[in-house]
């Protein structure tokens, strides 16, 4: 399975380069971080400054988790630590460090391999600045994939755990909603066949789309969480009502969302999936649609928490927490919080 | 691509079940380490002792790295914490917890991916006391594929890195050397589509194989190394010529390694290939095969280590460090430190 690069004509592949001469080529674009000792020995050392370290690993593989008629290279990597990055975040930690095992295919252009560093090493200095890759495997494999590793720190404070939450804490949530689920509908809808249809979409919103392939979770966020006293937090990766309900079934609470807030949620994807269309014969999404994709959609790995006080201001209310056996409410009515499992919904 | 567990009807396979019932019964299965959080948050917190954790990831495929064909499911789960715990060892450090992002497709029985997570648990009870999987990520692939990161501590010492052997030192290895590339080579001869001549194999050289399915790094010796002031140290995985010719270049030296100790090496090697075959007509290895594995072979994940001043037991003297141009020489003549590189030498 060839991974093109446009027309370029690419003969540099990992099986002609070899491993060794292909990491030579794509550690030098990821060397630019705060470590204690970056690539090129048996193990990286990273700063744990407050004796604990906080750790989680998410691994994208190409069809399940991405598709190559979709993304750019470059897109691939930035998902891959942006992703990992919020696992730190919803925390209440401080991303510290990256390792990114990548396998890949014999026949992959080694400039393909350098694009995706170059997006690992952007979105490390947009969403964290001073933490990058510190260290890695290459290794051939028949599926692209990048399996990716994150390290934070807590200085000196508590975890902000999924069970904390208690009754009388308000609900809120930084970050977006619905919006990466609304680019993907668009994505499948283009199809992965069609190469022209996938650069119409592209054109036509390419701010819509940047929400599913090059996410920017409020990293930062996790840490004013935090500091704000958060008791409770996650990132919303397989929707809000399913992560939702994993807060309340590890607190033993309830957590009744604000139905208007989330209306207003969904105008907000309904805005964004039309407002860059120019051709008004561009698919747009109707407000039922918007909602289901709000309240299920996932993938937008924003933060949703829970604060005992004053909710900080990068954080928008969304409902509050009430003591009940764990469910779900809207309104005071229950909800069936289902979200997306790799293995049982995935569409591929 | 089914993946069998004998005569077993096997129907809970992961797309049937789901990711996360797969992993509510997979995670049990690991959770003995001394985390200070375990799995079920965004992430795991390991402790740091001193302020600083070493990070190291590794990545096995199937094809390149393995064949379902050769390794049960629990020595892939065994091999993949062995060779990660290997990392840190190298270092001088002390293995401190691992993450797992298991990939696999979707026909997967739940119970194979039970067994890997068996052979997890039991290769850390082995090799690293204590230390166990903190966390991990489970998602679908056309590919079984494991990507392991492992987190250590130096525990107040400095880093052995590659770069400090200087003339002088004496080199010395702990562990195994060749078997590995041994127990490969009757594992290729067998072949993937008879699984009665794998069968034949296992009955006749189990311990052999064992070497290469289910590795046992001397993973103590690590620190053993540091605290008797190794100088360079890194751990077998692509060949002895291979490793040694980065720290001959890391550090800006020759290592001159002693043909009778090599030798003497290659004749365990002949010998272990032999002991155990009942049949006399079983393969065996000659001499010179031997010490081509020896040199060459790689995947024994021991320790190759300089010292300045005394050599601990369990290391083996292999031979010295000189002053000039980075190289690797036998009794003073020069050699060609070929291994081995997962791209440009797979067999797959």
């Amino acid at each position: 399975m060839p991974v093109g690069l446009g027309d370029r004509l690419v003969t540099d592949d990992l099986a002609t380069v070899g491993e060794r001469a292909a990491l030579a080529r794509i550690v030098p674009r990821l060397a630019k971080a705060e470590a204690l000792l970056g690539p090129g020995d048996d193990a990286a050392i990273v700063a744990a400054p407050d004796g604990r370290v906080l750790l989680s690993t998410d691994a994208m593989v190409d069809g399940p988790d991405f598709r190559r008629a979709w993304s750019s290279p470059a897109e691939l990597g930035w998902k891959a630590v942006a992703t990992n990055l919020a696992d730190i975040a919803a925390m209440g930690g401080r991303p510290t460090g990256l390792v990114v095992a990548l396998a890949a295919p014999g026949d992959t252009p080694v400039a393909y391999l350098e694009a995706i560093a170059d997006g690992m090493a952007a979105a490390c200095e947009r969403l964290a600045p001073g933490v990058g890759v510190v260290g890695g495997d290459l290794t051939r494999s028949p599926v692209l994939s990048l399996a990716v590793t994150v390290t934070g720190s807590l200085d000196g404070r508590p975890a902000v755990l999924r069970s904390g939450a208690r009754p009388g804490d308000t609900v809120a949530y930084s970050g977006r909603l619905g919006l990466a689920a609304a680019a993907l509908r668009f994505l499948f809808a283009a199809g992965e066949d069609d190469p022209d249809a996938v650069a119409d979409l592209r054109r036509a919103k390419p701010g819509l789309l940047a929400e599913q392939l090059a996410p920017r979770p409020p990293i930062r966020d996790g840490v004013v969480a935090a500091e704000a006293g958060a008791s409770a937090m996650l990132d919303v990766s397989d929707g809000l009502l399913l992560d939702a309900s994993r807060i309340a079934e590890a607190s033993g609470v309830v957590l009744d969302l604000n139905g208007g807030a989330l209306d207003g949620w969904a105008q907000t994807v309904v805005a964004a999936s039309a407002a860059e269309g120019l051709d008004s014969s561009a698919p747009r999404l109707g407000p039922h649609e918007a909602l289901a994709l709000v309240l299920g959609g996932g993938e937008d790995h924003g933060l949703l928490a829970c604060f005992p006080g004053a909710v900080p201001e990068a954080f928008r209310v969304l409902g509050i927490v009430h003591e009940g056996d764990a469910a779900v409410l809207i309104d005071g009515a229950p909800v069936d919080p289902t979200g997306w499992d790799s293995f049982a919904h995935s569409t591929s």
